[in-house]
């Protein structure tokens, strides 16, 4: 977990205000849930290994004491992994006083209890939008279309998307042999890491040789495949050039059951996005099946991507010496006029606080001396 | 706990973007610190009553399985109960990266276990400033200054602020004869509900009647007293009519050293906002002593104080059939020209499906017909 300094916490609130209102052009509404939900429901089965991850709330008062004198579970609510299934609790809580296609923004915090590691933080920013009760591809092409234009509108213009379609992949799993498939998933979605060669091996230890070698054909001849159907919305797209079949592409979660996306970009290691079709999850919790399908942003990881944040034009240092009153007063005049001022006061050494304001983004500086014109000068 | 809504998240967004811009142009600057912090901090002694209302987020692994074994604290880390402890824990761990006087804004949930109740949440939004690092009484005017701004911004424009300031609060219940200040300060914050013959009550049973006697007598004289020295700073502000001196204010948290503040409005029976200078937080943690002072609008009251949102003018929905390709180019135009464009596919009843989204707050519909003309029409 980490502080945000504030010229970080200004050029995160700047990138993620640009996202919101691309989305918000678009008809999407934005929402919010808790940050914490009842374990049972975070633990049900649906978040595959960040199920792990949870950081569990201990029960309070009674509860806790009878917890532990019965040697149950001690905790009753988690803080959320991800914001998919908050938001398939939500629809399932709300959808009498939602639109029946509920187009959904969500922007907020989510924690995992990872061991510490560089670039890794126990609680970040994801920025998804979904869409709930759509079964058309429809939704697919609005997602896709929506967050290309939103990573463009904030300076991102070369990213580009990986889809597949997880019931193509399981065919395809099937006719090479693979009825029990997770132990293949798993390989297979370790290929940018270990290659064709070591997704091989680890096939043949899940299986067999003969599946292994199959497996691996298969992987090499991949890129050749065509279109299959299920993607035929693909082309459908006014920019389908930025969207690339990847027969090979699996996502980690478990709750997927049609297409999946991964968003790439050339200066990123990591994908900077992933979404995909989870038709099964509302109605785990409502009985109520209801398609759905999203696509999430990582924040962290695109805002490694922009330059580095300039100053604000017209901010200014008001320096000051005594008369408070006066100076709000001549603060509030300039704020008028479009300024963005800060009343400082005037330190001994003002040459070293000029300097730190600067580096705060502060593009100029005035001494106010009441009853003399304001010298507005640029700072560093 | 609760949900929100697509028009209630909407128009939060709106009145914190508002709130942030004020502040902003007075050169505050947003940070943020983690949900979490270690619980020893959050139980400091500095919380009051609420660190027995934190959330406690138990142990992982060993080191959980280790303080079953040992019967120690199963709880490592808590969710903030205020975002003043954080921040001074913020101060303490980053001050080399900051400016020598930081000028925060806040905005974000804290938590605590309450037990639920009516217009009560267990998650809520808290939204501050706060002066570090400016021992003068600026730092004051310059955050009643800006909070009033920001509330006549979003059109809460007769709020008033009642202050008052610790040490002489402190110093009068010293002449009254009380030494052992805590049992008398809990009782005097009790006067709006329980008036003085209350508070005599309450007085008299923790220390005895005579003491109870001056107490009455005192807080029924108190509306006759002048401004004392220490809150002299109250006549250099522009508006020193919105505030009050009110020498029987207390505040409840008990790290306040010096003046402290409460907003109220006429439409509210609860104070929207208060605060008040800590000037011996950020030292506990730093050993740097670092005079500190802030002010946390209430936002869930503030919003039931604001009319209901209205719908945007040059919001759109668009019906389609079934050209996908074509009706997201169409899309993409209307975005140009300054519209909300969202997109529906026509249900067989389009009449409940506007109705519906004209209580979502869109204004205008057209149903797209590849190389019709839109007609665009009012809705509702």
């Amino acid at each position: 977990m980490r502080d945000l300094l504030p010229l970080e916490k200004a050029r995160r609130e700047q990138v993620l205000e640009q996202i919101r209102q691309v989305y918000r052009g678009r008809g999407f509404q934005e929402i919010e849930t808790p940050a914490l939900e009842d374990l049972a429901r975070l633990t049900a089965g649906q978040g595959g290994d960040n199920e792990k991850l949870v950081f569990k709330v201990l029960k309070r008062g009674e509860e806790l004491d009878r917890a532990l004198a019965d040697g149950v579970e001690l905790a009753d609510l988690g803080l959320r992994f991800d914001l998919t299934v908050p938001l398939t609790r939500y629809f399932a809580s709300n959808h009498a006083k939602l639109p029946r296609v509920l187009k959904a923004i969500q922007i907020g915090p989510v924690w995992r209890a990872e061991r510490p590691q560089k670039g890794r933080y126990r609680q970040f920013l994801q920025c998804d939008i979904d869409i709930l009760g759509d079964d058309s591809e429809l939704a697919e092409l609005e997602l896709i279309t929506a967050s290309l234009a939103a990573l463009e509108t904030i300076g991102i213009t070369d990213a580009t998307i990986r889809v597949n379609d997880r019931r193509v992949l399981s065919q395809t799993l099937k006719s090479l042999g693979i009825d029990n498939q997770e132990q293949a998933m798993i390989a297979i979605d370790k290929l940018d890491k270990i290659e064709v060669s070591g997704v091989r091996a680890e096939i043949e230890e899940a299986y067999n040789s003969k599946v292994a070698d199959a497996v691996a054909n298969w992987l090499s001849d991949s890129r050749k495949l065509e279109l299959p159907k299920e993607l035929a919305w693909v082309s459908q797209l006014a920019n389908p050039g930025k969207v690339r079949f990847d027969p090979t592409l699996v996502r980690g979660m478990g709750y997927y059951t049609g297409a999946i996306f991964e968003i790439e970009h050339p200066g990123s290691s990591s994908s900077i996005g992933g979404g995909g079709r989870y038709d099964n999850m509302v109605g785990q919790w409502s009985g109520n099946q209801t398609p759905a399908v999203g696509i999430s942003l990582g924040i962290e990881r695109i805002l490694d991507l922009l330059p580095e944040d300039s100053s604000e034009d017209k901010s200014l240092v008001l320096l000051i010496d005594s008369d408070y009153t006066a100076a709000l007063e001549v603060q509030a005049e300039l704020i008028k006029e479009g300024w963005k001022v800060r009343i400082e006061r005037a330190a001994k050494n003002t040459k070293a606080q000029l300097t730190e304001l600067a580096d705060q983004g502060f593009a100029s500086f005035a001494h106010f001396k009441p009853g003399e014109k304001l010298d507005i000068r640029n700072l560093g």
